[in-house]
């Protein structure tokens, strides 16, 4: 069910459902258009496994992003039905259906995938030789992260050339994505995690144009460390997700980034029988918890204490809260937080502005 | 998209997804059949907010349940949709919009909802006044868990009689569940921990009795203790859920309890690129990482490190795993695991058999 319908009031909303603050996200749409400007040397691709949702991404768009970022099939899908023409998924494709549904995309918009083993290259070659399409392709190089990525340098070259001499595939450059120097609380040491991404980026691509490979796209950085990859040289697209409704991890960061929070989890109070506490409707089925609590907005002063499957115990810390009252919250990480809820429910002001569905929420087909 | 047809080998599953053991699933109903009889003086009311699956609870039904509990009121108004006729929803309601949809399912089952506070005896009485049926009531009170619930004694009383004084509810007894003591590692510790809660239980039932009140329902207990409750005396209803698939965290109980696991997380190796690790694509977006990492089963030895978004990361310690191949995985914690899903696998050997929907998942509208 809708949680709610366009032009209701606030307090018309049911809960727990997910509050994006329209006048907060479009000043952080505007904001990243400034830092990232669309006529500029490095552009804006964002990622929207943050928020599953087409309006978003158009919204993005709007303002100067090349295309999106996905990290499922289903997300590629659904941004492409939704009118979005250029979507790089940063991930590898590792069975067949998969890649045939993504080869069938490539008739429809311009896509491409990641690879970082030549088994990647093949499942992709043979199924856009089955759909008739010419999907492009990444490598991508572990420039820190350590999850996916073959070593920058020779790996990196020799899979580049296996992707350019695929007949139905177009090698397009490299993924050199550092994920958890985001979450590096001191600013000085995101700034060293970057760099060394970078050396390992610019080594990489001499050695490509050595073998005569051009890499059109180098892609990677996300909102906790973006304006560094810009400033740093090889990098060419910024795969930002965050930015456009932030958590509250990143205000954890020492000098975080500058965006407001937009994405508010909106709860009810459902039980006050505990002295001091409260419980509410919201827990694990509704907030992710990854990385720590929530943040409480209102009451001010009230402290997620904790999450069960369907509840979530407040200390009050003197605040108060009334059965049937309202609590707003920040949650801790946001893309897995929005995964949990099927609406985005737009709010300016005191007043529901538009629903904007999650699309291919939940796991990742 | 369905992650599988009916027919398929479990090859042809698309992952991450849910695969239900159905062997495994009927021996534990069986199971639980024999342990609660359903002509036994306790019954068996399983809590469907395990599994959101009106497949599994007429299965429970069928084998003697009571009926089914529910943790939100979109969980219930999917069990009567699907011919469920007695639900219990084992949480608060507090606000008028949900109050007026359980009010209007009390039309079409017996229903019945808890209150720890005069609040909620107000909503729902009005929204049965103006739906014109005659939802139950239990008074919740807090036994140990330390969440909801009225104390014990002569609070619960005057609740019940609240209650009992309104013109559109009907007063059905105690809820009287405590959660966490499901989970203490030490078989002793549980013991006392209900045993307390049985005190307190039998002592809130003579002060109602002295009210020339009856409680027709005694629920609580869950899969950690159901035996205890069962063998304590007050009880008259056992609420576990988990018991039907099992988890992990279950599993580090000393002395656990004596079912199967039944779930299972089915992931594809999408990356093997760094020695001894592999990565699959199953990481927040499908797994609730809230009771510790999932165990793996296949390949044997591997150890889930750690998920992000999409992915998680394993450490090989020697098992082999090449890009395309599957995982197999029991999930720390069976429900927010399963409310992350949209489709319950359900496979019997090589095959799947059929396939079940999770209702109403996600927050707890």
């Amino acid at each position: 069910m809708k949680p709610a319908n366009i032009g209701d009031r606030l307090d018309q909303v049911a809960t727990p459902s997910l509050l994006i603050d329209l006048d907060a996200f479009e000043r952080n749409l505007d904001r990243m258009a400034s830092l990232v400007p669309a006529n500029g040397k490095v552009r804006l691709r964002p990622h929207v496994k943050t928020h599953k949702c087409v309006e978003v991404a158009q919204a993005q768009i709007a303002r100067g992003a090349v295309g999106v970022c996905a990290q499922t099939v289903a997300e590629a899908e659904a941004m492409v039905a939704g009118g979005i023409r250029d979507v790089l998924l940063t991930n590898q494709i590792a069975d067949a259906s998969r890649a045939a549904r993504f080869a069938a995309l490539a008739a429809h918009a311009t896509v491409a995938s990641c690879a970082d083993d030549p088994r990647h290259v093949a499942l992709l070659e043979e199924a856009a030789a089955a759909a008739g399409t010419t999907p492009g392709m990444l490598v991508e190089i572990d420039v820190g992260q350590h999850r996916c990525g073959v070593e920058p340098g020779a790996q990196a070259v020799a899979l580049a050339q296996t992707i350019a001499r695929s007949k139905h595939l177009r090698f397009r450059g490299l993924q050199a994505y550092h994920g958890s120097a985001q979450h590096l609380r001191d600013p000085d040491a995101r700034r060293t995690a970057i760099a060394a991404s970078a050396d390992a980026t610019n080594a990489t691509l001499a050695a490509l144009r050595n073998a005569g490979l051009e890499a059109e796209i180098v892609g990677g950085a996300g909102t906790g460390t973006f304006e560094l990859e810009q400033q740093a040289g090889p990098w060419t697209e910024l795969q930002a997700g965050s930015y456009v409704f932030m958590d509250a991890d990143y205000g954890r960061n020492n000098a975080p980034p500058q965006f407001e929070n937009v994405l508010f989890v909106l709860a009810t109070c459902s039980s006050v029988a505990r002295a001091g506490h409260a419980v509410i409707d919201a827990g694990l089925k509704a907030i992710a918890f990854d990385s720590g609590m929530p943040v409480i907005v209102t009451p001010k002063g009230a402290v997620y204490a904790g999450p069960s499957d369907e509840h979530g115990t407040l200390d009050l810390n003197g605040a108060l809260l009334t059965i049937g009252a309202r609590v707003r919250m920040i949650p801790g990480h946001c893309d897995p937080t929005v995964s949990l809820h099927d609406w985005l429910v737009a709010v300016r002001g005191d007043r529901v502005e538009a629903l904007w569905q999650v699309r291919a929420r939940g796991p990742a087909l």
